[in-house]
């Protein structure tokens, strides 16, 4: 089994930039393209139905997030996602608000139709879009537990056939087997908005230079670059203004000493 | 009469943080979701006609700014404003460049006719709102005058039975019966784009959490954060980047004391 | 021959600012938004169909930006740019990833057909509408090259009647006839999203500032307030973070002196 951090691959990410497509939504995205730029990659937001398949075909990874939805964005999203699924091209899925109207529960649908390779959510979008596999029966289990945000994040998981990063208050990541938590980041981190639709898209970076068979390693190694910037970016500001700018500071200067650094603790099997 | 200036919003606000639903412009996603988030209440941005009035149910307020605009847009506003009002949400009307194009009046027009709690403008705004006013005849007082900023802001308080709050080198908030100068500020915040869409975000959540008879009360309140924190990021600033950057930090760490020494001055009644 | 960088530009702009129409990303809207503020001049984002032709009669300047792009963009970018062409009023293309996509190339062409006054971009867009031009046969001429991104520059300005600026590793301004180099900026600059756009947008508000003859000096002038910004902000960053928030403070504090102390080089004639 190999080690679930791999700050090397912060020096592969580096030496050949992924090209990293997002179709994400309005708030984050300068703050998103920033984040992958400064983490060394190379971000591209094309969301229109005439070309975000054919830009698709071109990208080392895509990032689907459904933040401000309309209808031809999630065209997109479908198209872009297939022609990615397809090629072998990792797909990020970020559910934002997946609960709460009846567009985000269908897109989610549909793009969990399509297949994803790696889910990056909160604990309550992961609960809705687990109870929602509960409801339309794809792959339910009677002994999975929704209740508590880990056991829905390790029954999507299995059910979605992807690795889940569930981040807020706890990070951890799951492929539905195994389950780790990645320690640090900071209070402030909830005072800038979309720094949750940043890490996506990081995410998105680091599924680009990890095989398919290690899509854990990615996600992880993604949460923990961002576990290090929020620690070392709340030590330094004086509110969500400076901790923005001492973050993407952080994002630039974050060297694989730092990630090596950053506690990456597996959870314990917890009895079904 | 209560106090215009309530300090204890700002406790109110944070202790139950009221969801904003805003239906903003592409420019101020960004500044005005952190500006909300800053303060201390939670931002969220949904747009689409398929959601928009559905997410209006489920929010503490509602802002409309006109500032990107296009038809769909307008179609979703005031469907969200419909609900919002048939609900008692209280409703924020930002008419950015209301004058300047067709597609703007008449989606003014529409709104207006929805119904709006506040209106955040600044001066060439509320003329353009007050004079559209005047030719449709709604309201109309021919003693009013609309020749200066200040009777327009009355004016247009009364024909649209809302409170104003105008903004720009003096900063008003009227009912259109009694008129509310709010000091301080700083030259910088007209060098930082969107930040008067951030404000009227921030009016948003003070109206959540101030009742039906104390508006006024919540934009005077909104008005003497923006005018703490511009006051001091200006003190601190070296340009429009670094004065963002501490405006943001400034909003973060405002507390009841400092509103408190905010001057908000009561305008003596001018003649007719 | 007038000289080729005019500091005293940047006293005209601030006297009577420019109002800058930009149709550009969502990904640019809020830095060349505040890049157009700092430099002294305004800003307006108005994309929609039903009202950017309108708007565009107003504005002092036009910049059209394909980054995020779909059909009915591209439909008010032709609207916006025909009336601004009647006016007289300069139009400024950046052609974004000018060549990843059909979409992309069809915007270009049918951007190029109502003509534009200045073209800024990178190396590769360049490149993509130069081919472009030689594939369609719109003033090919046999001895150009394009091989090498200044040549294909010169191409470009000469088959489009327009100036390119094109930015990166060098920063060259040619009208197909004299070609500057502006000396300047940091490699920070590439580790922040959008700068290139902000830099078209500010190319705008000069280029309002300079009469037609003057094309060539008002693009120079643009692109030595980005030099100079760009070094100083560099001299004084930890990180792309910190990079942008000292150079929008920069932006807002250059002065003619600075300006004049860019270095401005005339590049010699190559043989065909």
């Amino acid at each position: 089994m190999p080690d679930l951090l791999v700050p090397e691959l912060l020096d592969r990410l580096r030496t050949e930039p992924p090209l990293v497509h997002c179709i994400t939504n309005y708030v984050s995205m300068d703050v998103a393209a920033n984040a992958v730029l400064a983490v060394g990659a190379s971000p591209a937001m094309v969301h229109a139905r005439e070309e975000a398949a054919e830009f698709a075909g071109l990208a080392s990874s895509v990032v689907l997030n459904i933040g401000t939805l309309s209808p031809p964005w999630v065209d997109a999203m479908v198209q872009a996602g297939q022609v990615a699924r397809e090629r072998g091209i990792p797909i990020v899925l970020d559910p934002v608000a997946a609960g709460a109207t009846r567009l985000r529960r269908q897109a989610c649908d549909r793009i969990l139709d399509v297949g994803v390779d790696v889910i990056r959510a909160n604990a309550s979008e992961v609960r809705a879009l687990a109870e929602r596999g509960l409801a339309t029966g794809r792959g339910v289990d009677a002994t999975d537990s929704v209740d508590d945000a880990r056991g829905a994040a390790e029954f999507l998981a299995r059910a979605a056939s992807c690795v889940v990063a569930m981040t807020g208050a706890r990070d951890l990541v799951t492929d539905g087997e195994r389950t780790f938590e990645v320690v640090g980041g900071h209070p402030l981190m909830a005072k800038v908005t979309a720094l949750g639709c940043a890490l996506s898209a990081v995410v998105g970076a680091f599924a680009a230079v990890s095989s398919s068979s290690h899509r854990m390693a990615g996600a992880v190694t993604a949460l923990a670059v961002f576990a290090h910037a929020g620690r070392k970016a709340g030590s330094e500001a004086h509110g969500p203004g400076s901790f923005r700018t001492a973050w993407m500071d952080a994002l630039h200067r974050v060297s694989p000493d730092d990630l090596a650094r950053v506690p990456v603790r597996p959870l314990p099997i917890e009895p079904a």
